[in-house]
Parts: C-alpha cells; sequence; structure tokens
C-alpha cells in the first residue's frame, strides 16, 4: 500500500491483537471480534440530543452564501426563486465571483450583499448578524471547518455534499450542532430527484414490501470537471484519499427508505476497491505524480440492524454512463433507476410494468413535495429541478420551525462512508463497525418522514 | 447466528489471534493479517498439474447421463442432436424417469441405452465399460461424490452446476483430475450465451480497454420451481447452508473475460447477506421450520492480483425481474446485460449505442463458437440454445483431444465462492483469502481461449 501525505492530524491505536493490520483512522479504535470499532466520544455535560430538534421560526431567512464556484453560484441564481429568503451576504476565495454574484443579484433587482473574499472571508461572513443561514458550498476540505465556525457563531448550516470528510468531522459537527442547538443540514439533493422521492412515496406505502437490499452509486466520469474546481482540489483529494469520497448521493436517498437512525440503522461496513487506472493516468497528465491513492471503482457493503443490506459504488473514471444506481429490492417489488428509471410491482414483480404503468405509477404516487414544488421546480432547474425542491423544503422548514429534512445524524451517516471504507480497504477490505452517531437514539423515531405544519 | 445441522465432516482451526471469529470450514485455516487463509493440500508423488491437459481423441464418445431429472432429461433430448456421440448408458433414483428416457431415444430412432437406478444406479454406471463420459445432473450433493467415482473409474466427467459444494469437494476433484488425467468440466453454460460470449469476443478484441469491475448474479424467484427438486434437495439445502450457494452462472463468464488463472488470480474474497425473509416463509410452508440459513440476498466481493473486481449476487427469493447482472466496466467501454442488453463503446462511452449500432455490433463480434453453431442451437434449444453450444463443444473437443472450456480450475474457482462467502458471513464479514488451486500455474496461460484443431 503507498504512503500518502497527511494533512489532517490522524490518531491511531493498535489492535489488541497482534496478527491484526494496523490502520490510519481520524479517530481512534480497537479491533473486536475482528472488525474495527472506532470510538464514540462521550456527550459532555449539558450537551444533548438534536434528534426532531426544532429552533424558532425565522420569518424572513437571511442567507450567507459561502463558495461561489460551481455549486454557490448556481445556488445563489436559485435562492432568487425562493420564498421567504434575503440574500445578505455571499463570499468567495476570488473577488471578482463575489462582484459576478452581486452583479447578478442587481440583475435580478434584489439588494446587494455584503461581499467577503479571501482565504478568511468565509470567517467574516459567519460572524455578520445579518445572517441566519449560512449555505457552504466551498471545497470539501473546507466544508466542516466552515460549518463549525459558523455554528459556534451562532448561524444554522446547510452545507455541500459531503460535508464531513472522516469521522472526527462527523463527531465535531454533531457535537457542536448538539451544543449550540443550531440546525445542520447537508445539501443532499438527489433526496429529492422525482423518481427517488416518487419511489420513497411507493415504499412508504407498502408497494415493494419490505425492502431488504438497495443500492446507490457515484458512476460519473469526471474528465471533463476535473479543470473546474479551484486549484485542483477534487484531484488532489482524490490523489491522497482512498475509498468511496463521494458517497452520499448513493447512499442518500436510500438510507431514507430503510429509515436509518429512524427504527434501524448500519452497523458493519466492509469494502473492496479496484487498483486506480484512469485516476492515475489523469493524476500523471495534470500534477506529474506516479501516485494516486484512490482506486477506479469502489464498492462499500453495509449492513443493518434489521438485517437489511445497502450496496454503495464509486467511480469517477469510467468511460460509462452516468449511475446513480438507485435500486430497491422488496418482498414484493423492485425498482432500478439506472440505465432507464423503472418498477416492478403488483401482481408480476416479475416483469417491469409497461410504460405506460410506469408513468401512471409516477402520478400516482407522486410525493406531496414533487406536487407542491414542481412546476416552479422546474422552471428554476438546477440538476432538473431537485436543487430547487431541496432549498425550498430548507427555507420552508426555517420558516415554520420545523425540523429539517436532513438532520446532522443523515450527514455523519451518509458521509462516514468515506473514511470506513478507506479505512477496511487499508486494512485489507476487514469490517468496520458503523458508528451509531444518534448515541442511541436510532430507535426512538419510526420511519422517515418530512415535516409540515 | 444459527446454530445448523451439519452432514459433512467440517475441520475447523482456531484463529492464531483470540480476538477473531471460530468458524466452520470444510478445510483447516489460519488468520492471517485479519484474513482468513485456508490450507492448500499438496499435491501427491507423481500427481501433476492439469492445466492445458489433454486426452487421447475419442471418435465416437460415448456417453452416460446420471440424473434424468430436470437438467439430465433435456440434455439426453439435445444430445441425440449433438454429432458423434452414442447415449450408452442413463441412471435416475426413479427406474420410471429411465424407462421414460429410453422410450425417447427409441422414439428418436437411437439405440436403448443401459438402464441403472436406485440408490446406488450411479456407481454401476460409471463402472459400465461403455462409457467414455460420465455426465452428472443429479441433486447437488451428489455431484462431486459421482465425479470422483468416475474419474476414478477412468471416466471423463461432464458436471453440472455448482459441482463442488465447498472448498474440500473443490479439492477432491481436481487431486482426483490431476491424478487419474481424466477430463472434469462444470457445465456452466451461461459461458456459452449469445450476449455473454459477443461481450467476451470484444473484450479480447479490446472494445472495453482493460476490463477491472465486473458483476455477475443469479437473481431468480424460485417459488414456482422448489416441489420440483426431487425431494426437496434445493430448499432443504438452502435451509441449512448460508451463504451464496449458487455462484457459477454469475462468475463463470465474467472470470472468462478477466482471464482467471490466465494471467490473474482471485485474491480476497469478502461477502455480506442479507437476513432470510422469504426463504424463511417458503421453508415455513414446506417444511414446517422456523430457521432458514441462507439469507435472502448475498453479495460477494473479490479482488484479484491485477487489482480488478468481480461483483457476485445471489437471490432466489426476490419478487423481482430475473437477472444475472452480467456487467463489464473496462477503462474504454462498458457493457451491460439486464435488465436489457447493451454496449457503450467506441467515441462516446458515455451513452449507450442506438439499438442498430448494437445489434451491428452482435452481428459484426459474433463469436465463432456461435458463428458455427446457432443455427442448430436454436433449433435444439436448451435455454435459447446455449446448452446446446456447450454440448457441442465439449463433444468436439473430447473427440479432437483438445483442452475443454472449462478446466476442473474454473469449477473450483467458481464454485468456492460458496463456502468462501458462507465464512467470511458467517465471521462477520471477514476477508477470506481464495484458494490458488493451480498451486502456482495461475499466471503460465495468458488470456483465456476456446481450443479449435
Amino acid at each position: 500500500m503507498k504512503k500518502i501525505a497527511l494533512f489532517v492530524a490522524l490518531a491511531a491505536t493498535l489492535c489488541a491483537c497482534n496478527d491484526y493490520p494496523e490502520v490510519e483512522s481520524s479517530v481512534p479504535y480497537t479491533v473486536k471480534n475482528g472488525t474495527i470499532v472506532l470510538e464514540t466520544p462521550a456527550r459532555e455535560a449539558g450537551q444533548q440530543s438534536a434528534l426532531g430538534m426544532v429552533c424558532d421560526p425565522i420569518d424572513t431567512v437571511r442567507v450567507g452564501f459561502v463558495g461561489l464556484g460551481m455549486r454557490g453560484g448556481d445556488a445563489v441564481r436559485r435562492y432568487t426563486y425562493v420564498e421567504g429568503v434575503k440574500i445578505t451576504a455571499i463570499c468567495d476565495l476570488l473577488p471578482e465571483r463575489v462582484a459576478k454574484a452581486n452583479e447578478y443579484l442587481e440583475s435580478r433587482g434584489w439588494p446587494k450583499a455584503a461581499e467577503y473574499s479571501g482565504e478568511e472571508g468565509w470567517k467574516q461572513l459567519c460572524e455578520n448578524p445579518d445572517v441566519d443561514l449560512v449555505y457552504v458550498c466551498t471545497p470539501w476540505l473546507l466544508h466542516t471547518p466552515v460549518s463549525l465556525y459558523a455554528m459556534n457563531h451562532g448561524k444554522h448550516v446547510a452545507c455541500e455534499v459531503p460535508s464531513m470528510m472522516n469521522v472526527k468531522d462527523c463527531w465535531d459537527i454533531i457535537n457542536t450542532c448538539e451544543k449550540t442547538r443550531k440546525h445542520f443540514m447537508m445539501l443532499e439533493n438527489c433526496c429529492y430527484d422525482f423518481y427517488e422521492l416518487t419511489a420513497l412515496n411507493m415504499a412508504q406505502q407498502g408497494l415493494f414490501g419490505e425492502v431488504y437490499h438497495v443500492e446507490g452509486a457515484y458512476i460519473h466520469n469526471l474528465d471533463p470537471f476535473w479543470d473546474a474546481y479551484q486549484g485542483n482540489w477534487r484531484l488532489d483529494y482524490n490523489q491522497k484519499w482512498r475509498g468511496d469520497n463521494y458517497p452520499t448521493h448513493g447512499i442518500g436517498p436510500v438510507c431514507q427508505v430503510l429509515g436509518i437512525h429512524r427504527g434501524d440503522k448500519m452497523n458493519t461496513l466492509v469494502a473492496m476497491d479496484t487498483k486506480s487506472i484512469h485516476g492515475a493516468e489523469v493524476a500523471k497528465a495534470k500534477m506529474g505524480t506516479d501516485e494516486f491513492a484512490d482506486g477506479d471503482h469502489t464498492v462499500s457493503l453495509i449492513r443493518t440492524e434489521l438485517g437489511h443490506q445497502i450496496e454503495i459504488q464509486h467511480n469517477v473514471y469510467a468511460a460509462r454512463p452516468y449511475s446513480r444506481m438507485y435500486q430497491l429490492t422488496g418482498t414484493k417489488g423492485f425498482a432500478n433507476k439506472y440505465p432507464r428509471p423503472e418498477f416492478a410491482v403488483g401482481e408480476d414483480p416479475e416483469e417491469f410494468v409497461t410504460r405506460e404503468a410506469f408513468d401512471s405509477l409516477m402520478q400516482a404516487y407522486k410525493h406531496p413535495i414533487i406536487a407542491e414544488y414542481e412546476t416552479k421546480a422546474k422552471e428554476v432547474g438546477g440538476h432538473g429541478g431537485m436543487d430547487y425542491i431541496m432549498d425550498s423544503r430548507l427555507i420552508y422548514c426555517l420558516r415554520n420551525g420545523l425540523p429539517l429534512d436532513q438532520d446532522v445524524y443523515d450527514a455523519a451517516e451518509w458521509c462516514c462512508v468515506n473514511e470506513l471504507s478507506r479505512i477496511s480497504i487499508n486494512a485489507g477490505c476487514v469490517p468496520v463497525q458503523v458508528p451509531d452517531f444518534t448515541r442511541g437514539d436510532w430507535n426512538k423515531i419510526q420511519g422517515y418522514t418530512h415535516a409540515t405544519k
């Protein structure tokens, strides 16, 4: 295994068993019955669970955006179409991006937002008293630091995926959320895609029976995009870090179906990758390096407390069609989104339904959230409309003092696959126990819901 | 984990590490660096590798069939259409099946075959000097005993899938093949399906580039079939044994693409299953038991010496469409058979080719074996023709003194997933080293080929 440069503090403890591989991890671990078990920190005095957490309603949500590149620039645009918001602050490393965003706001007849730029502009934005919600669209490695700083300065946080890059980040965000009582929502937009929301609704109405095997993925050839990441941050990350570095689009929607920390929890993860082939070629060409940590294709398997199973794949190097897989296998039916969205339900689940029946199901089981937002979502766009639905739900919940659609534990559960897959693979595909980020509360709520008034 | 009744002799050694789960296995094992390593027996004096083994040509192959139920009955029918064979002996537990098969032979104008029946009829058939090839279509647990007895009585063997039920069976068959110098071929018919053979040909001609992630499966709701297995043997097996009990249709064709023991070898396997849901329901109804070992859905991951990856799924309980997955991901292209056969190759591998282009590829890269046999194969049938192609190839190779398409090491490699997945799962999804059944010869041949004159 390659030695790679480390740029975060790492802690590792030796296996109690002397015939067991030792690996780097962001929090200490022990080995129990052949499984790597990461330490769960105790809650500090006065710190309480954030499960179902609600905050005071905010009539008009004042939003500050950090990072105005690929995702953030479009987010500013979309938010000018969301009801009940003011855009009060914008920040980017590059002042020209900030100026451009303000020009856009003016062109839409909106007041200019306070401008921040440079390496530490985000700190000033987080300190601005005219901001209720910090919306984080920075490179990955800034997600956690900005989010922590924002919550510690009294702001709610919405943060792009993946919000946490390792298990230490997960605990830092959770502990800060639990202490400050500020919302933390990861912006997992694929949870708002039309097929996924319809399938979730069908699952909750029992059309698939007991759903016991689910699949998700991020398979997307990023060759056309590598140069678009400021300072090469994304390729640089993958060059240094092995494992599924981008799990949330795949795992988020299927965890909602399984009701993770809402009656079930993830127990055991094992992962396996291929060697790096095309990733190494790209890094050689763009970075001049012969080393590349991330395998071209990574598969992670997770078993849950209820004996269900999640499979997650990652491949951002493949010369093949895009896929997030999104597959549900249940005792009564089957959903499969790629390469073509299909359902196999009803009297003969061994056959996919006809296209006419498929269209009827998409109408009959349209999720209430889609019904409410779809017309405007398709106008405003953003990944076909799902981004706008996500934005609208976030603001709706904040304005009405409701729990958010994705809580801080969702974010941690979906993001931890990154480091847990790396640990598993680096140790030779050994099982790793998935931390219970709720610290015992995973069974207090039964089933996933979107809160409404 | 459930305690299950054991009906074969099992040996297990303790992990050297006292903090590691202990599991049952058919051969002794140790734990090295957290990985379970099964013992490889040494070759006995005079015993030699069977890699590339050839035997004297047989002008007319005299075939004896053991087991005339689901698969064997149709095999007798198909063989009346194969050139260069005599059907000299037939055997089944039930004499009425034997009589019926001979009636069929007579109806086709063929001479009657010698008849054997009862619990030990297969031994008499194997002792019959008028038999060159014993064709084994018994219930799973008889595959290895009949095959061993046949080789030890000087017969070549063709045996249905899975030919071996555990790693001890694998070594017994290999050692007997290496000692007796008689052919052993597993009848993995999916290696002869039209799409799979075309994709193999495309892969070997470089259309997918370096193929590094492959998938295969057996996903087939057996509810309509459980009662067709004599004495309930198949459900009974799954009731007692956890893991992927039927891996060969999924793994066979993709191993040929990867060139397993022909320049690459399988190194590490990890597996994970779901709990049993529908399997348990079926067993409760048909067997009156509350215990069921086999999980509804089982996923196995295998990493190879070259850093490639195989994923295999098993589910014979699901209310969903049939699938063997069959997916190839390469550096230049992609093949995906289910739910609809597709290719993504050429200038834009991020899009599947059109139906017209797909049909052109199926013609342009038609495998020579398909070209030779397809017209007659479609007439004779047997899973759409692939069974007849398999039969014809086996007899062609025996008649011409050529190495068979599937050697004894293929059979062991494909079948061992059964026990290795069970060991991995029972120990908590730990990694298991895949035995090198060639005992060091995996890199002597480069790439898979079908032998021809």
